[in-house]
C-alpha cells in the first residue's frame, strides 16, 4: 500500500470510547479516585469529545445502562453530537441487581429472566432515541461451584431469553455477543468461548455477531485466528480492546503485548477495510492508575498507530510467501511492517487534519487538563 | 440409584484401550525402554487382551496406522477376538512423513494434501476389513510463526480434504474431529477447540462428530462444560481419556485431578448410557515411567471407579437443589457421592464375573508380568 | 497409623476462621447480600463460635485491620474466649486507603510508607492485646505498566520498610509474609511469588515465614512442592486456604480439586504434627453465592476429612516403593488413602466429642440458621 | 544516550549460539530434515562462524556433551577460533541414557547420581581444554505422577551432588543452574523456578549462578521481574534466548512479543554493560520448519535491534516520572525507544564494520546458502 493510502485510510479510521472509562473505576479491593474524573453523564460525553478532537480517531461512545441512564436520551444524542460524536452500542447491565445473584438471563427462576429481558428491551428503546445501531451483551451468568447450575439447560434458557429481545430489535440493528473464560462466575460461564457465542449467535440470526474482548481468552488463546474464523464466517460483530497479562486485567491498549495487537490487525483487514467502520472497535478498559482522559488518548493513538503498522503489510509478498512455505519471509515481511517507525504517518494524518502533532502532550501541557481537574 | 443397578451398570462399561500404549513412547528429549513393553502389533493386541481379562473394563484395542500396519486385518480382526477384545478407532497418522513438515490435509500444496486424504481412505478400507466403526482424526496442523499460514484459508482447505474422506466413509462409520490447543504447532493450530472442531463436523454431516481428549485444552477450561455443550448438541462423540497437570502431558487417568473427571461422567450421564457403548471411550496416554500393562489396568480401574461414583449422584435430588439455587446442597450431592467408597461395589461386579479382586495386584503378583518381561 | 490414632489426631486438629469471611464481600462487578450474614464485629464472633461449635474444628478468628476495628481489644479477646475460640492472626490492611494507589510499604512516597509502617505498628500493639501471636501481611502493592515502577527499588523499599515493623514485634509473634501472583497490581507484584517472600524473609529473622494462599499461584504450580520446600527450610509459616480454577477465585476449600489438597497435606505430615497447631491454617475464601456460615462449615468439615485421608497414608510402605522407582505402587498407596471414606472417622470424632454428626445439616435444618438471617 | 554510544555499544554487543541450533531437531511427533542442516559437529561450528562473519554479533558457540564429543577438544577450540569464534557453554547432557528414567543428578539410586556427576566433571575437563569458562546445568530430574519421589529428599540429593560438581570447577568457571516449570517431567520438577535455582546457587558458593531460559516459565510470569531480582542478588549468570507461546516451545527469539524482550533489556541495562560481556547471553531455540542457519540470523539481528532499542530509553526521565508516580510519562518513555526504527542505527553499525547491509537477504540470495545446502 502506498503512503498516501496509509494516510488516507488512517485518516478515516476510528474508534468507539466507553463512557465508563472516564470515571471512577477499580479493583474488587478498592477504586482509587483519580483526579480529574468523571463525575456524571455529561462530563463523561464531554471527555468523549476532548479524545475525539485530539485524536481525529473517535467516532462514538458507547453507554451503559442504567449508569448512564438520563430522562431525555435525545438530549443526549444532542449532547453528544455538540461534542463531535454519536452515540455507540447501549450495554445493559446484568450484573449489578440483587435479583441476578444466580443469574439474568439464564436463572432458573422465570421472573428474574423477564426481568432482565425487559432491561434489554429498554436498551433497545434508548438505542432507537439515541441513534444506536448495536446492542452490546456481556453476560456475567455461569455458577461458582460444581454442581450449582446444570449447564445446558442453562444454555437453554439463554437462548430463549435471547429470542425475545433479538426479535424486538430494529431490522438495522445488531446485536453483539461478547463471552467470557470467567469472572465474576469462577466456575463456569454461560457464554465461555467465541464457540458458544457463536451458537447463540447462529441460532438467533444473521444480525447477531461475536463481540471479541482482549482480555476474555484463556492464556495462550491465539485471539487472532479467533478473529479470522469469526470474521470468515461473517459473524465478527466487533472488539473490546484492553490489553492483560495475567486475566481480564482491563489495562490499556497495547500496554502488554503490541505485536499481538498488530497480528489481530493484519487479520482484520483480510475480511474488512476498517476506515470504513464496518465493525464496532470499542475501547473497554478500566486504567485505574492513569489519568482518565489521558489513558483513552493513549490507547486511541495506539489503535492509530498499530492500523497504520498493519496497513504497510505487503499482502501479496506475504501470500507469495506463504504459497511457498517461505516461514522466514513471510515473519519478515510482518516484521518489517510493524518495526517500521509510524510516527511520520501519524505527523502527516495530523497535518493534513489540523490535529495537534501529539495529542497526550497537547492534553497535558496545555491548560486542558488543569482546566478539567481543578473544575470537579 | 440402588447399588444392585450400579453393580450392573458398572458390569456392562467398557473403555477402548490403545495399542500405542503398550510400546515404547516418550518426550522430545528421550523415550525410555519399559521392561515389558510391546514390540510389536501382535503383543500390543495380546497386552489389551491381558487388561481386558483382568478388569473386565476393556471392549477394543485402538489402531494407529502406520504404527500397526499389517498384511491382513482379517487376521487382526482375529487375533483380537481370540483375545477377546475388537478392533475400534482407526487412528490414521498425519504427522510422520517428511512432506508434512508444512502441514498435511491443509498443505498448501495439493499433492500433499492429497497423499494425506488418501492415507485416510486407506484407513477407511483397514475399517472396513477390521469392522471398525470409528475414523479418530487428530491434525497436527498449524503453523509456528505469526505469518506462516493464512489462517482461515488453512482451515478451508481442510473442509474440503475432509469432505472428499467423509465421503467415502460407510454410513454405519463415524468420524472422530480431536482439537488441540498446541502442540507440535506452536503459533496456531487449524482445529485448535471445540469450536473448530464443531464446525468441521457441521459442514461433514451427522457422523461427524468432536473427540475430546482431555490433555489438548488451555488451562482453567471447564472441560465438562464443552462436554455438556457438544453432548446437547448430539455432537459429541468420543474421548481420548488421560490426565495433565500442564500442556498434553499425557499422564495415567485421573492421576492429576479425578474430581474433574467425575464431573465429566456427571455431564456425560445426562445425555448417555455409558453402560451401552454410546461414546467412543478411548484411553489415549502415554505413561513414560510406568509398566506399560499395569498403567492401562490402573486407567481402566480408574475410569470404573468414577463411573460408578458418578452413578450415585442422586440426580432428582440435585435437579431440586439446583431449581432453589441451593448451591451448598448441590456441591454436597456430588461430594456425597464422589467421597463414597466405591471399593465394595468393584468388589461385588468382580465377583459376580469372576474378575480378580485386584487386577494390579494380580497383575503384578502373579507370574504373568514376569512371563511377559522375561519373554520380551 | 492405627485408626484410632487418626481418630486422637483429628480430634485434635484445629484451623482459623476469617472474619471477613462472615460478611458480605464480592467480585469487582458487585457484592451480593447474603442472607444472615453478619453486619459488624460481635456477629462475626459469634458466627465463627458457631462453626466451632458445630465442627469441634476451629481454634481461632483471624481479624482485619480496620474492618474489625474496635474501642476494647481486651473486650475483643474475651468475646472470642465467650464463643469458643481466640483470636488469631492480624491482618493489616494496605489497600483501601486513597493515600495507597501507587503502593503502600513500597510507595517512591516516604510519607505514605511510614503511614502504612504505622498501620502495621498498630495491628502489632492489637496483637499484644488480643494474645494473637501473627501478623497477616497480604502486599497489594505492584504495578498496572511496564515502566511504571522501578521493580528492584521496590523490593529494597519492601524490606527496609519490613524493617521496622518487625523490629517492633514480639519475640514470640511470627510475620507471616503472603505473596501473589497478580491483583490488584496487573503488571508486576512486589512479592510475586513464594521465593520473593523467601528473600524478605530470610532478610528480617527466624520469625519471617512464607504464607502460602491457595489461588495465589500461576496456572499449574505444583504447590505442594512449593510447601515442601518451605517446610524443609524451616520456613512455612501458615496458608490461606480456598479454591481456584481460574484466578484468585476464593472458592470454598476443596471444591474444585481435593486431590490436590490431599497432597498439600501429605506434605505437610511430613514436616508438621497438625494435631499440634504448628502452623497457621487459616481459610480465607469469598464465598459470594452460599450462606456465610454454612460454606465456612462446608470448608472447615472438607479440611478435617482431608486431614484424616492424608493421616491414612502409609508412609513406610511409600518410602519403601519410592527407593525402589516403584510408580504405581507409589501413587496407589496415595489413592488408597485418599479414596478411603473417611465419614466413619469422622463419626466416631464427633461422638466422641459430642459434636452433631452432621454440623452441615445441623446448621441449616435446626432452628440456628432462621433465628440468625431472621435476626439480621 | 548518544546514537553514536548506542551505535558502539551495538558494536561491542555479543551473543553465543548453540551448536545444537544447526541440526536436526524437532518434537515428540517428528523431527523434519531441513535442507543445509548440519551434520557433525565440523558442520556446526562452521555454521556458527557463518552467523558470526554476517551479523557480527556472536561471540561464541555453546556445545552439547555428548553430542559434541569429539577426541580432541585442543581441535575443537582451533576450529571455532578459525571461525571467528570461541567456544562458549558447555552443557552436560543429563536427560538421554537409560539410567536416568528416575532421574540423574537426584536419582534415588547413589550410583546413577555418580555417573551423573561423572558426567559434569567430563564436561568440566573439556571446558579447560576448550578454555570454556561456563557449565551450563540443565536438570530433566522430576516426576510424573503424585507419590512417586519424595520432592524434598530428591532436592536434598540434587544440592549433594552439585557441591562434588561444584568442588571441581575452577576458580574462573560458572555453574549456570537452569530452571524450568515442566517437562520432560509433568508432575514436578526439582529445579522449577528461579527461586529453587537461587536456593541450590546460595548452597553452592558465589559462581553459582541462574540461568533464565524465556521458554521456562509459567504463563503469565513477569519474567523481567525476576531478571531484575535475581541481577539484584549478583546470582543472575545468564540466558536462554527463544519465544514462546504456549509452554516451552522453542520458537526463535521475540516472535511472538518482542515487547517482552525489550523490557527484560531495559531491566538488564539497569544491572549490566551488555556490550561488555558479563552475561552468557545464549540463544536457545529449536526452529523445526526454518532454515537453520537464517533462523539463527534473523534471532542475532532480532536481539541486535531490541538491545539497540532498550539502550534509547531515556533512563533519567524515566526515573524522574517513576518518582513523580507518573505512569502514562514512564509507559511512554518506553514505547518512545521502543517503536523507533532502529535500522538506520543497525544500518550504521554495519557498515562501520564491512558487515553485510542486511545478512539475512545476503544469506539466502548470496550463493552462501545453496553452497551449503548442496554440499550436505
Amino acid at each position: 500500500m502506498k503512503l498516501s493510502e496509509v494516510v488516507d485510510k488512517l485518516s478515516k479510521f476510528r474508534v468507539e470510547v466507553p463512557s465508563w472509562g472516564f470515571s471512577r473505576s477499580g479493583t474488587r479491593f478498592h477504586s482509587f479516585h483519580i483526579p480529574g474524573e468523571a463525575r456524571n453523564l455529561e462530563e463523561r460525553i464531554e471527555d468523549a469529545g476532548t479524545v475525539a478532537k485530539l485524536t481525529g480517531g473517535v467516532s462514538s461512545v458507547a453507554i451503559h445502562i442504567p449508569w448512564d441512564k438520563t430522562d431525555d436520551y435525545i438530549a443526549l444524542r444532542h449532547l453528544a453530537g455538540r461534542n463531535g460524536v454519536t452515540i455507540g452500542a447501549v450495554n445493559p447491565n446484568l450484573f449489578q441487581e440483587e435479583d441476578y445473584i444466580f443469574g439474568s438471563l439464564t436463572n432458573p427462576d422465570a421472573s428474574v429472566r423477564e426481568k432482565a429481558v425487559k432491561h434489554c428491551l429498554e436498551c433497545i428503546k434508548i438505542m432507537q432515541e439515541t441513534d444506536s445501531k448495536a446492542l452490546s451483551l456481556w453476560l456475567p451468568d455461569g455458577s461458582n461451584y460444581p454442581g450449582q447450575v446444570n449447564m445446558t439447560q442453562a444454555f437453554d434458557r439463554l437462548l430463549k431469553s435471547l429470542e425475545i429481545v433479538y426479535g424486538e430489535m430494529d431490522s438495522d440493528m445488531e446485536l453483539l455477543i461478547e463471552y467470557k473464560f470467567f469472572e465474576p462466575a469462577f466456575y463456569h460461564t454461560v457464554l465461555s468461548d467465541w464457540g458458544t457465542a457463536l451458537l447463540v449467535a447462529e441460532r438467533l440470526g444473521e444480525r447477531a455477531k461475536i463481540l471479541v474482548d482482549l482480555g476474555h481468552h484463556a492464556q495462550g488463546t491465539n485471539i487472532e485466528y479467533v478473529v479470522g474464523i469469526a470474521s470468515m464466517l461473517g459473524r465478527l460483530g466487533g472488539f473490546h480492546f484492553n490489553s492483560r497479562k495475567y486475566a481480564d486485567d482491563d489495562l490499556t491498549v497495547g500496554s502488554i503485548n503490541p505485536y499481538e495487537l498488530f497480528l489481530i490487525f493484519v487479520e482484520l483487514n483480510s475480511f474488512f477495510d476498517l476506515s470504513g467502520r464496518q465493525l464496532a472497535l470499542v475501547i473497554d478498559q478500566s486504567h485505574n492508575v492513569k489519568s482518565k482522559i489521558g489513558a483513552m488518548i493513549q490507547s486511541v493513538v495506539m489503535l492509530q498507530k498499530i492500523y497504520a503498522r498493519s496497513l504497510l503489510v505487503d499482502r501479496e509478498a506475504l501470500e507469495h510467501a506463504r504459497s511457498k512455505n517461505d516461514v522466514i519471509a513471510s515473519e519478515e515481511i510482518l516484521l518489517e511492517a510493524f518495526e517500521t517507525d509510524v510516527r511520520p504517518i501519524m505527523k502527516e494524518m495530523r497535518e493534513n487534519r489540523g490535529l495537534p502533532d501529539n495529542p497526550l502532550n497537547h492534553f497535558f501541557s496545555s491548560s486542558l487538563e488543569k482546566e478539567i481537574t481543578d473544575a470537579r
